[in-house]
């Protein structure tokens, strides 16, 4: 796939317009912006194939409607449009995003966000990996932080958001002691998520993931049904700190970037290697899942927008 | 003041440069967007002259300081900047928000908060109440939520931010079941705050307004000055949700609005009226403020910004 100098950068839509992702930005005054007020998902496109297309869009939808957020676009037409961004942009390795923000008031001085105007963004960019390459090679040193994750009751972690606070806060402590990245605990110890990840551990030879305190990631349910499939154990429920810290194995998951095995936890070296051999049996088993057709859309499918330029 | 028709909407100043508030805009991949990574602060201004504008450029600071943002304006630059802002919008009422946001690293691919590029936002629009004025009038209605607001230790709310969903979901609630705006309680049952305001009961002829939970408003500190000043006892700490519900007098304070006397809280109507006596003390007091030379700066100031253009 070919693209243009103008898109070297990405692709974007947003308005109701294709561009380039550098142009794609929202006023100072969008409540998705001053209040947070957005959702979103991301989904990756790999070797021209996105990934459980289908599932991101699903998850995309409930988590607008749990904040009553509405787009003028439809599935379809996000999914086209979410098409037509790789097209421009040329990639066949992409991180893909889809944003629905509150928008602004059209009743003036209006303080409702139902009386808001909301919108869609999306684009398509190159591929990023949450943790880098040369760092996956080796495993990621992980520090399990001290700062707690906000409860799920004052914010659903599982509509997907951007309201990431108190995961910054534990990766600047993380970076400050010279770990890759953290992981936050509830405050009753428990294992929540990390800035951009779900964990799992592998204790007895059996995998544990959260339930609670954390998004219900589609790479993490990847895993789970690898699990399934495989006969290997894998729970999710409570994860308490001291299980992770003493785990056989562990590993980090996410659509940007897949599975990530970790080296040392707090300053313990993980014993088993990195990945080992638990988590290098999920790894290939999760490469494998790119070749299924039942999980992937080729982005060379055709769209209602290609005609439209 | 006069202004232009370009700027009847509101003047910004982003990248260096200042423009009409609707160009005023940041890059979707902005991690002030994409996690929220931003701190702000809102100042009025009222008949051609800011209010308290220094003790809301120390708090913009130490917003920046505990978050880690560092933006290449000085205090005095962004002090200018923001004259600048409302002298081009042709305010003499006006709300000027100054916003500190993370950027995009300048390493390509980082994912450390470090190596990103700070940046700063600022703008003046036309006044906005947070509570109508006509809501103002009869008096506002308030719902104690059940939406519990995210814990400090997770957040810290003294460090003002746009991370909002606690308190967007409150107001959903609030609007409803009929009611003007929500304040949150903690998982204490500790009154909070609400989205855009502090809270003061009036007790026994004293005020209590809470300390934990909560941004410290520069309003409530105004209304802490004139308890101080007129005798009037004052407390800050816990506030239970009961004491606020059989409170005497309740009203709202922020920047953006003033003092707000509540009329109705949940289904009980505040018997002394809104505003009732103490509150309509503090209303006075705090207006006699703004003619108070130690308080305020004049928009007509000088600035080095002006002859750029």
């Amino acid at each position: 796939m070919t693209q243009t100098a103008e898109f070297q950068d990405g692709a974007a839509y947003s308005g109701g317009v294709f561009m380039p992702v550098a142009e794609a930005k929202i006023s100072v005054l969008d409540w998705g912006f001053t209040r947070s007020d957005a959702v979103y998902d991301v989904v990756h496109v790999k070797d021209g194939r996105f990934f459980r297309l289908d599932d991101h869009l699903a998850r995309f939808e409930r988590s607008m409607a749990r904040r009553r957020i509405a787009i003028p676009e439809s599935r379809e037409d996000v999914k086209e449009i979410l098409v037509r961004c790789v097209q421009l942009a040329g990639l066949t390795d992409s991180y893909v995003a889809m944003v629905a923000s509150r928008g602004r008031p059209q009743v003036k001085g209006s303080r409702k966000p139902a009386d808001c105007a909301n919108h869609l963004v999306a684009y398509a960019i190159p591929w990023i990996d949450v943790i880098p390459a040369e760092v996956q090679e080796r495993g990621a040193t992980l520090m399990v932080s001290d700062h707690p994750r906000v409860a799920d009751d004052a914010v659903d972690p599982t509509v997907k958001n951007y309201q990431w606070s108190d995961l910054t806060s534990g990766l600047f402590d993380a970076v400050d002691e010279g770990f890759d990245t953290a992981v936050l605990c509830d405050a009753r110890g428990m294992v929540t998520e990390g800035p951009g990840f779900n964990i799992f551990a592998v204790i007895g030879g059996g995998l544990v993931t959260p339930e609670h305190g954390c998004l219900h990631g589609i790479t993490r349910r990847s895993v789970i049904d690898i699990c399934a499939k495989q006969g290997i154990a894998c729970r999710t429920g409570d994860l308490p700190r001291t299980d992770l810290e003493s785990a056989d194995e562990v590993f980090l998951c996410t659509t940007a970037g897949g599975i990530m095995p970790i080296a040392r936890i707090g300053n313990r070296k993980i014993e088993a290697g990195a990945p080992g051999p638990v988590t290098r049996r999920v790894m290939d088993a999760y490469q494998a899942m790119h070749e299924d057709p039942a999980y992937v859309t080729f982005i060379d499918s055709p769209t209602r927008f290609a005609a439209a330029e």
